[in-house]
């Protein structure tokens, strides 16, 4: 497991997965720095990540690995490979295409809490593509 | 709850928390775009960010509500809270001083995984203060 000293100074990858054997995962675009989607891999998607170089991740609805774009065709192919000082969490810097996340925006962040409100959401990006194109069955 | 129309679409904020309720929260510099922190917050703390205008989290080793910097001066100024698609994930833009991960650097992402590796990791930045100051009791 690895000391907490190991962990936070050492220069050994020792991710750590929950007790569902999962860890967090940030996609952020490699050029702008945008944040794209946050999702979750178990240690076989970590591997299948850093093995291909193409982000794939477990899907706990579907409760099965993922890899991103399969359906969509749009894909993350990782750059770098970020870890935090408890190595809970993974950063994946990322090239993309325009579309991300499945309603259609660039990153899946695309609204924001209205300044003053606790309730109201502003939207702050206009869509990349449409789903409906992509995802029809 | 919210039919996953009003989630997805909707300007409605209906942050969703998970089974133990907590929500992930990414803390991103708000100039620099940096990914600084990714913690938890339950309904508390997040009522109490929103309020406050400081970034106030959930401890789950300690299992309290904590408002970052409380201990080391390191506080995070809230300008935007950022949503994701299915209201499971938030990210608080923010405004820092120069330290912010308790190891010393700026960002507790200060590793990436070695190119052409899985072990082994390589420190991407330097410290920015001596925790050893700040955290003494």
């Amino acid at each position: 497991m690895g000391t907490k000293e190991d962990i936070e100074e050492g220069a050994e990858f020792i991710p750590k997965f929950d007790d569902n054997g999962l860890i967090t995962a940030i996609a952020q675009d490699s050029q702008s720095g945008q944040t794209l989607m946050v999702a979750y891999m178990n240690r076989q998607a970590l591997e299948l990540t850093i093995q291909t170089g193409y982000a794939t991740y477990f899907s706990r609805s579907r409760q099965k690995i993922w890899k991103k774009g399969e359906e969509s065709g749009h894909v993350q192919k990782v750059e770098q490979i970020l870890v935090d000082c408890d190595q809970d969490c993974l950063i994946l810097k990322v090239i993309v295409d325009a579309g991300q996340c499945h309603v259609g925006y660039r990153s899946c962040f695309y609204r924001a809490l209205k300044k003053n409100t606790d309730k109201k959401l502003e939207f702050i990006a206009d869509k990349a593509y449409d789903p409906q194109k992509i995802y029809r069955k």
